[in-house]
């Protein structure tokens, strides 16, 4: 292809795949872009960064930097939700070569006469472009370039760095190149800061034995607030499937009294769009909804794409179930096991669209019935890539605010997949990760080596499917440690509630699912208890909200210990204002001594004031590398870094 | 974007900066390539790689195999010059996730009736494509399958292999996705294999004073094949500029009898389709290059836009060149240097694409009329890079034997971006890399981080334009040990010739620039010299043609040794028949005793015979570590590795 531009733009980044996919931020962030810039022969270039929102019609530009050959860097700030694009544009600056080849030629004496007259010629190109003040200058310029009388205060002029700002002020940027576009979608701030709390509504009920209702889950309001949580997530609300229901610990008959799995989802009471009638009805959650945002809590909701036996869909749209030669349909397995109760939805249906059409209107319907903006979605790795892709584009598109959880333990190209589709928010594996160096390297990688552009962490120590084997004893210094993990290393942190605080551990022998697990089963909670759990979830929850340095991930810089138990991280705000220090001591039955280091590249050598955040002590610590001594009784400290 | 298909396909490698540039090889070479390949849920995938060379109506398709989680990979071999598409296609097997799920339920002693009947819709959906014996041998699975009272026959036949491996060989490829088409251009064996050797024709005479001649370089011919040579290359041959022409040691005013340098092309006797008065005609150059051919060498020209202020196109074409204000035309600078016997091209040309075409034709010319294959291309980095993009595509679509070499020691990006638009080889920093440090990380910088994939080096020890400071004393050692490193390091290698034999040494005060250069005069040279370094020089050009481990650059494999001055590396043929190990003392004044490694990781513990090819002296190796000692004398073994 004949192409006369004389840049070639190349590696520009950030990039996700090409620029098939876009980067991530939250508004308010900054997106850092470089990019390889080349031109031939000996000539300036310069070179700009362009970006515009999606409502935007003119582009903004920054113009870009060089600290090394060929590489050239430039950020600009996402002030609104939506998408953003971004480009680079690179040219020839003539005028400045001119400036600085004349420049070095006045130095070595040589006649210019020539020169100046091409000078003369890039100032009348600006004549028109430029301010009143840069025009006159250009006048006086231009005069004195072709007036050979004029020539000692034209070599002036012509070295000039007010011709200089001139010249880098409007570039003429001839036969210039641009890269592709590539985009970055902005999310309000939650899809960063957020803090979960999940139980099961039917549990909700202070009576023993009687089924929870959306009314009393209005009741624990005031405590999941008070404990400073602001995302409050509920297992399926819909109704249960009746047929080959599944029993207490997942026994494959039903009793007659056992209330199934939230997860076996539709009856004759309804599919994806109905509400198990015990909980209540639509009204009771929109209440429900709108007392919990009175307290700045958002109700998350459970996205599970599965039909039971009974479900409405299997009678109205048999074309979306796959049907086997024998003219039954075929149920969930993987073989030899079987899950009789679940129906798989068959996406390779020729009917495909109209049910993508119809799972797109489930989200809709609760979005715009019920006003809920987050979505916990349940195993998204067994429904396509491209399905999502297309739902949680076409559902920011109408409510740009809608969060989407992606709940997909699998591997790890798997889940970075669904983060680059488009979901919020992705589960971990820090649920099995308790070293220093597993802790470390997992953090590490997530947020260093290009993951921290598309995939958002959330921490959980525990959830209804885990009861990981460490929690499965009652060490409350295990839960406690897990816990301040979880919500000081990642910004987005969540628990499966009730359980965590009253230290449920009693798992299924050898492995780590829940014994009597709540998901088969209604348990009753005492929502009146405040134990040391409770007491310290709630504290760090309150100091997250109060420091801005704690509400991102990827500012995370991990400090050396002289301790193999003993981990330390440092935290920054953006603006430098918040800056936290973590130590945590990762041996929940002994007490440690260690010595830290302060991260004094990013702090600096002056001695610094560090104040428990959770005690109140402080101490004045003088030195790179400082004495911490941590009990199993509270195996953490969280500093806040002080100077004044 | 609505797309059904359930796989991902990313991260396919090798590729070229999202494809936009094509990876090269020579005939006969393989292409590995990898994908992560990616499916929602458990079902099992298959992929295919498939390529095509552009005269291919059809592709040819070859299974991917993985050896860890989610990716993918598999091997094709280029047969033919030009160029070749390859793509991956992946989809899900449904035929073998049913026979792997029906053999897990008959092992667990499941009733699988229904799962037959599914089966033999798999196997009828193969009868039309199957070969006689595989149908004979469905139509049996599908009626046992049907037939109930078969069922503990159809259970043998559902787990078969025989039925597994006519499912694998005919894939049912619905709703399959293929990544974008990525391309491997491939050159002939020479892009990768060649042995230059460069002088002045005008230096060819053996008579004092006098012009040399394509005549005389006819007699030099068998001298350069006794040599082992197969590239002859010649600095520019055209007519040299009188207006502003440069005298002996590049004195800015030339005395009468000063002939000029060959870069400062076109006068009055043409331009850069004519030869210069003094060498001879076309038909003495077309004899010329027929006379090498018959010795196995091939005739290198320079290839120089650049024109001496004579140059016709300055007269027929003065849009081609910058005219100043003052109505004087641009010539080239570097301010505050001037270089007034060059006018540079104006690629900026409003008539560009003209003035590109006549470039071309240029070119074409002395392929056309005068058999030239080889170009070597003087600073490439100083025209646009999409400009030689586009001429080599031209040239090689009509004549996909010719190659460049481009002469551009410049900053590692503009070097790679050259590659990259389409240059066969490249010269490199080689001629300034000598410790054992600086000569291992750079080649495994060019053949172990990607550059392999495109960027193919040529390594000269010295240039007519560059005498390095450790060449500028008659060590003889140091001229042995720089050629022994650029034929064994690199299968592209070349040497400024006469000057490297006579160990011409004398640079300009501070320079790394021969004094007295023939760039600007006539030198005369004994072309009866057979000296030492002559006589090594052909040696080891010798044993590269016989060794193919020699013939390329990528294989090489570093070798540890206990010495900084030791340097050894070791090279094998694609089919290991061919294995050589280099070891080369890089101190030229001192011997060095070392233990060296031996590549056990590649050749395995077996005591080895050591031959050194250049003494014929054989060592028994039996152990990891070996004794070596290395004089000045002959700083270097070359052995073969035998077993027999």
């Amino acid at each position: 292809m004949q192409r006369q531009t004389r840049l070639v733009i190349q590696n520009v980044k950030p990039q996700l795949d090409n620029g098939i996919y876009f980067i991530k931020r939250i508004v308010g962030q900054e997106v850092n872009v470089s990019a390889d810039i080349l031109a031939d022969g000996h000539d300036a270039l310069g070179c700009s960064l362009n970006f515009k929102h999606e409502t935007d019609k003119k582009w903004s530009e920054v113009r870009m930097n060089s600290h090394t050959y060929d590489e050239f860097f430039a950020t600009f700030k996402v002030e609104k939700q939506g998408f953003y694009n971004y480009q680079i544009e690179a040219w020839i600056d003539y005028a400045l070569n001119w400036q600085h080849g004349t420049t070095r030629k006045i130095q070595d004496h040589q006649i210019v006469k020539s020169e100046l007259l091409e000078g003369a010629l890039f100032c009348k190109a600006l004549l028109s472009k430029s301010s009143k003040t840069e025009k006159k200058f250009l006048e006086i310029a231009i005069e004195a370039f072709e007036d050979e009388k004029k020539y000692s205060f034209a070599l002036d002029l012509a070295q000039s760095s007010e011709l200089h700002q001139i010249f880098l002020k409007y570039p003429t940027k001839t036969l210039s190149n641009k890269s592709p576009e590539l985009q970055v979608y902005v999310d309000r701030k939650k899809a960063l800061f957020s803090t979960w709390y999940e139980f099961f509504p039917r549990s909700a009920s202070s009576v023993e034995g009687k089924h929870g209702t959306f009314k009393d889950c209005e009741k624990l309001l005031p405590r999941i607030a008070e404990m400073g949580f602001d995302t409050l997530y509920f297992p399926p609300i819909h109704p249960i499937g009746e047929i080959n229901r599944k029993g207490k610990n997942n026994a494959t008959i039903a009793q007659i009294e056992d209330v199934g799995s939230p997860w076996g989802i539709g009856s004759k009471y309804g599919g994806h769009k109905s509400i198990h009638p015990e909980l209540g009805t639509l009204k009771d959650l929109k209440n429900l909804v709108q007392k919990a945002q009175a307290l700045d809590i958002e109700v998350a909701l459970d996205f599970a794409l599965q039909a039971a036996p009974d479900h409405p869909y299997v009678k109205e749209h048999p074309q979306w179930f796959k049907w086997r030669p024998d003219g039954t349909v075929q149920y969930a397995e993987n073989p030899p096991k079987k899950y009789q109760d679940i129906q798989p939805i068959y996406f390779e249906s020729d009917d495909w669209k109209n049910l993508w059409q119809e799972l797109l209107d489930v989200a809709l319907y609760w979005v715009e019935e019920a006003g809920i903006k987050i979505f916990r979605v349940d195993n998204p790795h067994t429904k396509p890539f491209y399905f999502w892709g297309w739902l949680i584009g076409e559902i920011k598109k109408k409510h740009p605010d809608v969060l989407f959880l992606a709940e997909a333990f699998t591997r790890p190209k798997i889940m970075h997949e669904l983060a680059k589709q488009g979901f919020t928010q992705s589960y971990t594996y820090f649920t099995w990760r308790n070293s220093k160096h597993e802790l470390t390297a997992y953090v590490e990688e997530m947020t260093k080596t290009g993951q921290n552009e598309f995939f958002r962490p959330n921490f959980w120590p525990n959830t209804p499917d885990i009861l990981p084997f460490h929690l499965q004893s009652q060490n409350e210094a295990m839960y406690l440690i897990k816990y301040f993990l979880a919500a000081t290393l990642s910004s987005n942190t969540g628990i499966y509630g009730p359980v965590y605080e009253y230290m449920i551990h009693e798992g299924l022998p050898g492995k780590e699912e829940y014994l009597n697990s709540e998901k088969y089963e209604i348990r009753l909670w005492d929502w009146q208890l405040r134990n040391k759990i409770t007491a310290l979830i709630t504290k760090i929850n309150l100091i997250r909200r109060d420091n801005t340095s704690l509400q991102q991930t990827n500012n995370v810089v991990f400090c050396p210990s002289d301790q193999e138990s003993i981990i330390s991280y440092y935290k920054f705000s953006d603006d430098k204002h918040n800056q936290t220090l973590m130590v945590c001591n990762l041996e929940p039955s002994y007490n440690k001594q260690a010595l830290v280091r302060l991260p004094v590249e990013h702090i600096g050598h002056q001695p610094v004031r560090v104040l428990d955040l959770i005690t109140g002590n402080s101490y004045w610590w003088d030195k790179e590398w400082n004495f911490i001594e941590l009990h199993p009784t509270l195996p953490f400290h969280l500093f806040k870094l002080e100077w004044h």
